[in-house]
């Protein structure tokens, strides 16, 4: 499939989008019926609901996949053997994706872009509540393909087929290449524990901060304040901060005034309650949170042994950071903190394939076989070892 | 660790395997006992034995692994991003890996050795039937560890814990980060179904070699003949030859004749029965079966399609090769079979990391995540982000 051929396909995708979005808004009123009724909350009927604005930014998001750069056929590393052989190592698609997600359709579309960009069939597995407007989805994706003469099979649903039908994706090891959860940790829990499939696990993050004895101010108060207040609802933004003794009472002051004028809750340990006894106390259970929302809890931490010793505990290797001066702790932190995403004197909200300069994230992985941290285009891809010879036996 | 100190531990095995021989060779004596009186096979007593020279071959190998280029902290690839800030992705030992094996106790010290070298702890699940093989050849693996400062915990065995150690093994998904099954394809799936620990799968290899209509005859019967009598006992040894319909005439009475003047049983299908009757019928069980043995099964396709439907239907994508002078047929085989190792011109024999050139072998990946084909010890590594700001905070 030559790279002209997929991307005709993804504008007809993105025309189609447009052009379906009566019918679309129309199928997920049917949803977002049932959810009223079914008792969904405010939250996860926000994430359901399309409308026209949403449905634009669906085309668009799939007109941004057109740009990106086609990652099959790129030739990983090669070499001419000394027998005259020559060998290389090129990027293929997996062959099928299957991804099970939550009630959010856009996914829906998001993963069937990337999966066709990168050469695959997708298989996908949306949740019941999102069941009609997925239905319509895949129909105007299957209609462009169709429409530009790839086969429409290439996008499936496999919802109508109900729990028996995602237990049979997980099940499907040598039909399905690779599963890829979407979704809260029971989600992907339940997947990492029923799939034969080999399964990408894009996990939550428990992210910390660690504010160094010889920490800036004003960089550990910026970083502190945008990698919890800037978008506080996604994996990267920053739970924890762990503060040097040190610097405890230097930095936690301006740092918690910051946090609370953009109305943080912040909790803290017994040692923060002694610089500030108005913190509510933060339990193992605290630390032990994704919070994905205006709270955070500190610490104040003996040194960096401690700090290291906190985050083996509670990090989910998501993404860490170390605001600090002393290049030397700057390193050690770097080389012993095992997290996808390790960093100094950077915000955690970094921790993307955007900023990474992916062009789109197919997710980001916190487990360590074949993608760890932001994944792009070229994680949705295998290799296969091409061998060219002239009639070379082994000796 | 660095280098120097893994390898100084390395150096330290190899010595301590030599010097432990005796002890190593005695406990060996007693698996074997044990083995004749349960039953085992010739091979699979063949399989478990260590003498003075395998012992020695051991030591060789785990020297052959001081040589090879350490992985860990390999720049993968990085860049500056607009913001300044500064980003690569480096190379970072798994962690902890998992192996389990059947009655082979070279494996436990190849393993070892290739764990160590990548930075990465290992868990060892031998056969039981290598028990007290293995249990010596770890305490002889240990005591280097010890003599060179690093932990003998590195290397450790879990034979003591029978069945039960194994089943904790494939679930202790957070604690091990990757899972080698090494041995019969029975072995393989189980591990694959019970583990939730992310598996690399070395599979079987039921290997094609395709002869295209334009087949030049010398190269057909020396590619075929090298790549089943060379070494019929291991996973890149061909199983099955397909012969185009406009060339079988001519080229299945030479490539029989030097197959069987090798003692080889051939096998064909109806095609290749009425070109010679000699032959007894393939079924479809033997053109799905991986001999390991001077047994081969030949079919006669009528055209390019056919011989890539054949393929399709029976091939593990482990290894498969296509003779031609057709350079347009060359490049659609290469683009079209679906497996780990492509051919054209070339043995399928040489579908191995050493003639890849890498040294050492973990195995052949079978499987399409993280690691296809061929492994050297890039593969038993992950990686990590590394990001290096100067106060940077997302806008």
């Amino acid at each position: 499939m030559t790279t002209a051929r997929k991307n005709a396909a993804l504008a007809a995708i993105a025309d189609g989008l447009e052009a379906a979005s009566t019918e679309i808004i129309a199928a997920n009123a049917d949803d977002l019926e049932r959810g009223r009724a079914t008792g969904l909350s405010d939250g996860l009927l926000d994430r359901l609901r399309l409308d026209e604005a949403r449905v634009g930014a669906l085309a668009a998001a799939v007109r941004d996949v057109i740009a990106l750069p086609d990652p099959v056929g790129t030739v990983v590393r090669g070499s001419r053997l000394p027998n005259g052989i020559q060998l290389s190592e090129v990027r293929v698609p997996f062959g099928v994706v299957g991804a099970i997600y939550e009630a959010r359709p856009n996914v829906t579309v998001d993963i069937a872009a990337l999966a066709l960009k990168s050469g695959n069939a997708v298989l996908l597995r949306g949740g019941s509540a999102a069941e009609s407007s997925n239905r319509v989805l895949v129909a105007t994706l299957q209609q462009a393909l169709r429409s530009t003469g790839l086969p429409p099979e290439a996008v499936q649903t496999i919802d109508a087929h109900g729990r028996a039908g995602a237990t049979a994706l997980m099940r499907a090891r040598g039909f399905v290449d690779v599963l890829i959860p979407r979704g809260s940790a029971d989600l992907i829990q339940t997947v990492v524990r029923e799939s034969t499939v080999p399964v990408i696990e894009t996990g939550a993050g428990v992210v910390h901060i660690v504010l160094d004895a010889t920490a800036d101010e004003q960089l550990a108060v910026d970083i502190v304040h945008n990698a919890k207040v800037q978008r506080p609802s996604v994996c990267n933004a920053v739970e924890t901060v762990l503060v040097h003794r040190d610097a405890a009472a230097r930095l936690l002051p301006p740092v918690l005034e910051a946090l609370r004028a953009s109305g943080v809750i912040v909790r803290g340990d017994e040692r923060a309650r002694a610089l500030d006894p108005d913190l509510p106390l933060a339990t193992d259970d605290d630390f032990a949170t994704e919070h994905m929302a205006l709270e955070l809890s500190v610490a104040v931490v003996d040194d960096l042994d401690a700090a290291l010793a906190h985050i083996r505990r509670f990090s989910t290797q998501h993404t860490e950071s170390i605001i600090t001066r002393d290049m030397a702790n700057a390193e050690r932190f770097l080389a012993e903190v095992d997290s996808a995403v390790v960093m100094v004197n950077a915000s955690t909200r970094f921790s993307d394939g955007g900023e990474f300069g992916f062009g789109a994230e197919v997710g980001i992985s916190t487990q360590k076989l074949h993608a760890r941290g932001p994944m792009g285009l070229p994680e949705l891809t295998s290799t296969k070892w091409i061998v060219r010879g002239a009639g070379q036996v082994r000796g």
